[in-house]
């Protein structure tokens, strides 16, 4: 295992209605002039947005308003964020959304410091050092930005989607309140926990470091995501379950679950390609195509591992035959992201024959560059993955 | 499930040889004078206290030294602590070793800037506002006191134990390195062990409030905890066995395994009163003796959860009657405890038939006071729980 330093201070305020408390936190830091970032007019229509902001007035802080964050935010906004922020010399940025409305906070949070395009912190041209606190109210349980030290942002004018990581992109608090993610799609909570449980089945199997006590908390956190993850889905009111969604997508890539290891996401790299072709598709839907067809392409190089996942995780404990007990496995979360209303293949999705040798290269550098990871993934790995998704 | 706030800032650099990091470290938070606290000779003769010096010294820190914490710390020692911290003007508590070094340089720290006597805290005569920070170099993986909100101290004159809670008991760091436990004889590291497995266990059933996401944790941590417990007394070099015991003394009692559940510790009530009895009990000795105990005299008022902790925690999987299948997993917890090396009566602890009476009396104020639990444990129950431990 490897030596790590662990530090998470964000602190989690988690219960129903605690969003109308936040004017009352931001009072405790002792913040006074905010910028509220959101994304469309879901947070304008359920009255969130409404709510946030008696809750501020409430408590004598001032704010700006900037919304219309996209999925995959893009850089330009930031560059308005980081302007607005500065002319009305805001001391702290809530955002109010899920993961790209958080990115696109951080990415304002370390831009208002620097002179630079806040995109160089992606691109790695710069380090960052100073940033504006970064408060969230949840409202969606996926990305796990809410505790994160990572910040992923695009530029459309250059077709780069980016991401850095660093302690500095931890936010502050976060306000969460499984009632917010009631009324979220049952596509778009699939979507969620496809990229909850991808969080943590990558980190169970990024390493060839093995450390039992991680692959503990993460089995435990794969099972709970899966069954509540069923329940959500079956019962989008269910209080338990969307709380257990929410907490998930915290811990679930809060490092929590890869303490003394490698945090490697060969997946998430295959399923950025699908994006970058065609925007459309869903992070979560492409994670759930392409890791059955992952773990198909690469089990036979960690047999032992995938046997511990079978029997852990998926609970299959009838079945004798190694082999067959890591194929039952593999079915069985094919089975699983069905059931939850996630596609199977690339074709849904949109993609074709066509696009893997483009996609392949674009990730491998035509072929130069391979991805670190429990099996490395190659150009020839990519493309067989791909090619079993059709 | 229960609201809750959760906010865990001590920070954890984890991994060999990092207390010889401990001036750098320090020198970051930019603490200029500390109070080194430590226990008996074991830190002098393995050279770890010379080590400290010289990181610090190295980083132009000065120190002053207070050792001679004995277990179950005494408010004595601490306001002699109190003084030697204001003589010499110090801005930090460094404490070297394990629960008791840990709680009586957290009494220290509230008592620095606290007129009266320090003792006032636990007696709750007084909250806690100013404190100053404690950070930790752990040399036993057993209390969790280097990321809890606790501080138990006692009072030798007066015969009283008292701990108490509050967010500012949280040291500001942990210093991890789990060759440092390696000479921790294999009684120590069994009562450790002990002591770890109660504190995820006694939140696992202590409330009625059921959230699966935080079981589901806690079944990791426990089962980490038994198997890395077996491998570290059979090889006490193991570094990953001293490791994962190292991170579940932390995770087990800071809040992570009881999230949106109430934390009661009725078990340890019960051992409270054990080592009143006979000062030369070990906590964890007691807590071994007591727990299956306690499990025989209240799992017929939740049979349902007695049952998920036989499958999921003691992993019996063969047995199909219900009342059999809870029996056995009690049985499998007296043979781990004896298989590390616990006692498994009261008997061996120098306990008799004629204490058990004065205990419960103690514990349930003459008969008038319930410790409110997952059973209300009442004298009633204190008394069988203590008997059949005989």
């Amino acid at each position: 295992m490897l030596d790590f330093d662990y530090y998470v201070p964000t602190k989690i305020y988690f219960g129903k209605g605690k969003e109308n408390d936040v004017g009352r936190i931001i009072n405790e830091y002792g913040y006074k002039k905010i910028l509220i970032h959101y994304g469309g007019g879901s947070v304008i229509q359920s009255g969130l947005l409404d709510r946030v902001k008696k809750s501020l007035e409430d408590n004598n802080i001032a704010y700006v308003l900037l919304g219309g964050v996209l999925p995959n935010p893009d850089i330009t906004l930031v560059k308005e964020g980081v302007k607005l922020a500065r002319e009305n010399s805001v001391d702290m940025i809530l955002a109010l959304g899920g993961g790209s409305v958080i990115d696109s906070s951080k990415s304002i949070s370390h831009g208002f410091y620097y002179d630079g395009d806040p995109f160089d912190f992606n691109l790695k041209k710069k380090e960052p050092n100073k940033h504006l606190p970064v408060g969230v109210i949840l409202t969606i349980s996926a990305a796990g930005s809410e505790m994160s030290t990572s910040c992923v942002i695009s530029n459309r004018e250059t077709e780069i989607k980016k991401g850095f990581n660093t302690e500095l992109n931890r936010p502050l608090f976060a306000i969460e309140n499984p009632e917010l993610t009631y009324s979220v799609s049952k596509y778009q909570t699939a979507c969620g926990i496809s990229d909850i449980i991808s969080h943590t089945f990558e980190r169970y199997f990024s390493t060839s470091h093995e450390f039992e006590f991680s692959d503990y908390l993460a089995e435990g956190l794969m099972k709970s995501v899966m069954e509540a993850g069923l329940e959500a889905i079956k019962n989008p009111h269910s209080y338990e379950a969307r709380s257990a969604l929410m907490l998930a997508s915290s811990y679930s890539h809060n490092g929590l679950t890869s303490l003394g290891k490698k945090a490697n996401m060969p997946i998430h790299q295959l399923e950025h390609e699908l994006s970058a072709r065609n925007p459309n598709i869903a992070h979560g839907a492409g994670l759930a195509v392409l890791t059955p067809a992952w773990m198909e392409c690469v089990y036979q190089n960690d047999r032992e591992k995938f046997i511990k996942f079978a029997k852990n995780v998926m609970l299959i404990t009838d079945e004798h035959d190694e082999e067959l007990l890591i194929i039952k496995s593999i079915d069985k979360m094919k089975e699983f992201y069905e059931s939850i209303g996630m596609p199977s293949t690339l074709t849904e999705l949109g993609i074709v024959e066509d696009d893997i040798e483009i996609m392949a290269n674009r990730l491998s550098k035509d072929g130069t560059f391979v991805y670190e990871s429990h099996v490395p993934l190659d150009k020839n790995l990519m493309i067989d993955i791909y090619r079993k998704c059709l």
